[in-house]
């Protein structure tokens, strides 16, 4: 799995081969064929992987809501972002936009989004349960913050001239200023 | 560019052939290669056109600002779409997702980003100026919106369960409702 990451990141969706991750995996290319039978089915087990590891960074700690809400906005929509990190991230947009011809894709992106939505869905709830935030609708605003979040990977991904990531978390930050906390009666 | 509308629309962007689009227009293929070098070509030209389309959609007119933002989130983010338009969009899809290897197809979406982003922005001002807005940050909302816009377009092409526009519309209105309308002292 680290080898496949490791081969996504510098190669992309685009050219990588199943050597390329053997090369990384130092291994040979035909142990990799004794696991999986395809690069797409390699594939769809990296997103597994991947999606398993991304969910333990999301959950819930002791810390106030609001707090905890800007952490998760850094880990989606970064202010700023190192190379390595940028070349995974662009990979996994390949890896994305194949999913209207690979419904195996299609399916491991939609548990990411749900992984997501749960995730904001949760913090959201604990801030309306501590009081410090406004009663909002959960579900619609985890779905903005998701498509948002989404739209901004979308965007980096595709435009040539340098993303800027600041317009955005400056709308977030007014959201949640205005929405969730203003609207908030206590 | 018409006949180039409908060979996108009925072939998607993956297998489309000078082929396809020259049996749309109804003439030889060499007659397009007269007009174009190339299908990359041709398909620049084609997004140059539905800018220039879809720019004179994007206007102001008399009614209330945000009635009009209304008619806008209605063209960008429809509630319901039929089947040629979905078609349609993910074509655009899909070549948007090979602008990271297309700079001319890069360059053509940071227009049609651009365009969105300035019919919002005069949308806001107008609302601003006439007194129905609050005093926002007008580029850091337009940019969100746009942003929105980008990730429902990319969640559509990308989830194989039918995407359901309701939400982020419901928290469109929300945030005209709570940041721009009753964030106005007015």
């Amino acid at each position: 799995m680290e080898a496949t990451y490791r081969a996504l990141r510098d190669c992309g969706y685009a050219s990588l081969t199943m050597q390329d991750i053997a090369d990384e995996y130092e291994n040979s290319k035909s142990s990799l064929y004794y696991h999986y039978e395809s690069k797409q089915e390699l594939l769809v087990a990296f997103l597994e992987y991947a999606l398993y590891e991304f969910a333990t960074e999301l959950s819930i700690s002791d810390e106030p809501s609001r707090k905890q809400l800007q952490s998760l906005f850094d880990t989606l929509v970064p202010r700023s972002i190192d190379r390595d990190h940028r070349e995974f991230r662009l990979a996994l947009f390949e890896l994305r936009a194949q999913a209207p011809h690979e419904p195996a894709f299609a399916e491991q992106f939609e548990r990411i989004d749900r992984v997501i939505t749960d995730a904001l869905v949760d913090h959201l709830e604990a801030g309306i349960e501590s009081g410090e935030f406004d009663d909002v609708d959960v579900e619609a605003t985890a779905e903005m913050y998701l498509t948002l979040f989404n739209g901004a990977t979308y965007e980096r991904a595709t435009t040539a001239e340098r993303f800027d990531a600041e317009p955005i978390r400056s709308a977030l930050d007014t959201h949640v200023q205005t929405v969730l906390v203003e609207g908030n009666p206590e």
